[in-house]
């Protein structure tokens, strides 16, 4: 909370250049609340000219009070996206300061992890009281994406404080995402420091990491995301752990195996693994991963609906099914009120066909990445599966992204991962 | 589901004893769905006299649907629960094999758990198959509750299917508790199956267990629940484990410490911890299972609202905050539709208190073990206390209930606690 006397100061020192940008008494209840964001409807009296950093403030009557320093988002239905309670400039030593904090959070959670967490979430936007960025590290390199004005012109200057705070030689800007449409930023990616001159060929940057025990390689500028699902890895050694437990030696499927994160985790935990993707590119790294780890998998290039019908029809069971398909609520979206029908028929056609393969006792790992599925539609639609397919099911864990993606408390948009595990009990 | 062949064949077979129980339409279409209880309000033709084990059926004009076999409940708004979609009785050989499979379901998931899981839920009522039937393990005695007419009937057997299937010596009925009251069974507690002669005071049986690395006793006639809170013992292990990385050598606070479980896992991490309860019994025995385990916990009673008010009031910060309440939402309920404000009311002073008490970067586990304050109402009320402490609090993980304790599927009754891990960005 600001006291009087800050306020006063700050309005003061607002004869210097800082903008000010006044919002409605709602909006301001909800800044002083923790709520991050501020709607373009709530902007009572934008700022003069440009901007990048203002204050916000509600007025009353004659008084001004400084509710706190936001990002200014110059189009698009959010309007600002608050900083700090206090007065901040977009500066260099503040995102060192907080690039610094997020990772020593990351390193404290991680501290003594075996292999060693080498690819994690570095910074996680609001979560991080960074508005806007996210970075995640592979290795020696970090994948920066920004999706807000401000930081966007900042990003040069972010590389460099990434190369400092976390040592890495890489960076790499993946600005090619849909977050990039909001504020209306064009979409766009590339290296912004190297480590040495280029030695693959334009438009690729591979790198090895390590993924729930597996190695793997991505390829940073290519490859979906920042280069991979780092948001899945403890899931990816959740699962597994698992299946080793309930099904030592079992078989598994995974439907939308993309580059083997899940499949290549169950392999290593001692299940016979079918793994498949619609996309043959995945199944050609998927299949290049588990050759570095190994391990023994069975990759085929497969529609998942497609083919969960045809196993199903050929009799075939399995100990374990891992559904993680890609955001299904992206398309045929109806409105911003939540997911589509379409969308979530689909995830129960998948579920309902994934838990008809399962064998008794079967483990069902369903996951869904939209963020317009809420946790309740998500379980609504497994209730609803698990009642057409009549066969009683335990809910063993209900997880979320990993603990290097933090939900905002107060901010329900900062969660979109689901990764429940569910039991059949017969 | 039922083929058209069974039921046939089971309609002839009702020319033996068992009796028969339609039910309505929709009723009839939630069984087939896998939802295990039929409301009274559901019945259209109760049995004609006495009953343990019917048959439900649906009637479509001339013609006989079969649904299942459910155990009757003579009294309380569920008049039955369903026991297996074939035709079954409550015998010897169906215990066995249900209590068998139930154990081997943890045995499985505790496989190589370090140190050996030593007391867990057996039997998990709906979700194991078993409706009304409750068992705990603890070393080598079961604590069995049963919250169904035909269960209470079958005590005795259900106590010698356990001595044979889990090789222990005692075994303990706990009846006392309210889950009792809906079929209006009387309360009563004693020891059905002893190990050889009573050793110590009637009315007491202690014993000794392990709970998340700490040795702990319980007196199973006389303490909560079967003695001990094992749904929480993965949430001691997970609490401690967390504040060992983020806040090694920290300090901790457990407001409703009970007999020590979390308090003694994060003493065992590493924490200087205080630790409060209202029950001077209760710090007896904390006090004592922490001389079991070696570890110094400074433990003091005190009733758990004033004890946050005072700590405040002297300027005391705590690295970690464990709020583990008794059920809230059971004092002054209103209606059937959820949790009272009255209730929430409590669960936000609690919150909010125990979130100005956290220190920069601190960590808060906060729990409700009451079966009407949804995930949902939880939530809502974690970021109501949140926004008015208007500190930035990341979600870590939202925890319920150990895996042995696991919900079913579309029996959102079968789940009640959560325990949820959030962390002060500050």
């Amino acid at each position: 909370m600001i006291s009087t006397s800050e306020a006063g100061r700050s309005t003061a020192a607002r004869a210097g250049a800082v903008p000010v940008v006044v919002i409605s008494a709602r909006a301001a209840l909800r800044v002083r609340q923790g709520y991050p964001l501020v709607a373009r409807l709530e902007v009572t009296t934008p700022p003069a000219g440009a901007a990048e950093v203002v204050w916000l403030v509600e007025r009353k009557g004659a008084r001004e009070q400084l509710l706190g320093s936001a990002l200014w988002c110059p189009r698009g239905p959010i309007a600002a996206r608050v900083l700090a309670r206090e007065p901040v400039a977009l500066e260099r030593e503040l995102l060192r300061q907080r690039i610094a904090a997020a990772d020593a959070r990351r390193q404290a959670l991680f501290a003594g992890a075996l292999p060693a967490r080498n690819a994690y979430r570095v910074v996680h936007g609001e979560a991080d009281l960074l508005p806007g960025l996210f970075v995640d590290r592979y290795a020696d390199a970090a994948v920066l994406q920004t999706a807000t004005a401000a930081m966007d012109a900042h990003e040069a200057e972010i590389a460099e404080v990434l190369v400092e705070t976390l040592g890495v030689a890489t960076v790499v800007c993946r600005d090619d995402g849909s977050a990039r449409d909001l504020e209306e930023l064009p979409r766009k990616k590339g290296i912004l420091r190297a480590a040495g001159p280029p030695t693959a060929a334009a438009g690729s940057l591979m790198v090895r990491f390590d993924d729930a025990g597996s190695p793997m390689e991505a390829d940073l500028l290519a490859d979906r995301k920042t280069g991979s699902f780092l948001d899945q890895q403890e899931n990816h050694a959740c699962a597994a752990d698992y299946a080793r437990r309930l099904h030592p030696g079992g078989r598994a499927l995974d439907a939308f195996c993309y580059h083997g994160g899940f499949a290549l985790a169950l392999a290593r935990a001692g299940l016979s693994v079918l793994a498949c993707d619609e996309d043959p590119q995945a199944i050609g790294r998927a299949r290049h991963n588990a050759r570095l780890g190994a391990v023994q998998v069975d990759f085929a290039v497969h529609n998942a609906f497609d083919l969960l019908r045809s196993l199903e029809a050929a009799g075939r069971r399995f100990d374990v099914v891992v559904l993680d398909p890609p955001a299904l609520a992206k398309r045929g979206l109806k409105g911003p009120g939540g997911p589509s029908g379409a969308a979530m028929r689909a995830y129960k056609e998948l579920n309902l066909r994934a838990l008809r393969l399962l064998a008794p006792g079967g483990l069902l790992v369903s996951c869904s990445c939209s963020g317009r599925v809420s946790a309740t539609d998500f379980g609504a639609m497994l209730d609803d599966a698990a009642r057409d397919v009549g066969r009683p099911l335990q809910i063993l864990e209900r997880r979320g992204a990993g603990r290097d993606h933090p939900g905002l408390c107060c901010m329900p948009e900062s969660e979109y991962l689901k990764c429940w595990l569910l039991r059949a009990v017969d």
